[in-house]
């Protein structure tokens, strides 16, 4: 009867490890798929109106437009953050580019304009605290000129990155008047 | 008699002479007075659709967007030119300045990003063949951060740079995809 009971304690605590084990298993896998990318370019984006432009240089060297939802671009207009649920922040991004045509006009080399879609071509934040609450209510993604995400890897930069301007909710682009 | 009909012819002459330099002088003043600047800034324009993006460096220094109402934009997509009557391109210029709180972030000197409004804030063209027949169908306007317009002296030049891309109807920005 001893063996038995011994036995049995073996094998539930046994399955108690196993259970365990494949419950951190889980959890493992539950991190490293966080923060969970967005994987569709929102609809009718190009309508959007206008948060800003930009231009990055170094690497990217990319020339933007920083477009916003109704729901963004309304907060942005009143000021206010956090920005509420369903705010969607988007960037374009063109290769940034001499207008040989615009200068020759001109005269005099002055002109950058927008060139071909960059590599990051197209990329969105959606704000949805339940379901990014892991990155700070942000949801990220990013496209390439066919519409393909961006690889995953370089979707893990997005949050550390933006993660360091907690205090303007994460986004970067202020809004131009 | 003879003198008579004489002075008759003369004083025919002579208000011949007063009206046809009357009507001179004012064909010089329509002459001098066109083109018609566009004295008024389009409702909502802040709301349009983007065109494209740039960075004009030199005096200008500035970084823009250049939007279009709902018919620019489909003559735009549509790839049609001439543009149709009611078309307008606007295009928000704002001083272009380095991001200090975003360098911060990147740890680099990277983004470049849309300050203060500039002299010539907003700018706009806007198509009436008839209206403006004598400026290639196109009426400018150009407004400070106040919403004065430009005095017409510096007016005066958006033609003549304008006319040199006629097979471009005029207009110097292309559609960004």
């Amino acid at each position: 009867m001893k063996r038995i009971t011994f036995l049995l304690i073996a094998v539930t605590t046994l399955a108690g490890a196993v259970a365990f084990m494949a419950s951190t298993s889980r959890n493992a896998f539950a991190q490293e798929a966080a923060p969970i990318f967005v994987k569709e370019i929102p609809p009718g984006y190009r309508d959007w109106k206008v948060v800003s432009v930009a231009h990055e240089a170094g690497e990217l060297n990319d020339i933007r437009a920083v477009l916003g939802n109704d729901i963004a671009i309304k907060a942005y207009r009143e000021g206010k953050l956090e920005f509420p649920e369903g705010a969607i922040v988007g960037r374009i991004a063109w290769s940034y580019v001499a207008s040989e045509e615009n200068n020759k006009t001109f005269g005099r080399e002055q002109s950058f304009v927008a060139g071909s879609p960059t590599a990051a071509y197209l990329q969105f934040m959606v704000k949805d605290s339940k379901k990014y609450a892991a990155t700070g209510g942000w949801g990220y993604s990013s496209f390439d000129k066919d519409g393909k995400p961006t690889d995953e890897a370089a979707m893990k930069t997005c949050f550390p990155c933006h993660q360091k301007i907690k205090e303007r909710d994460f986004v970067f682009t202020r809004y131009a008047p």
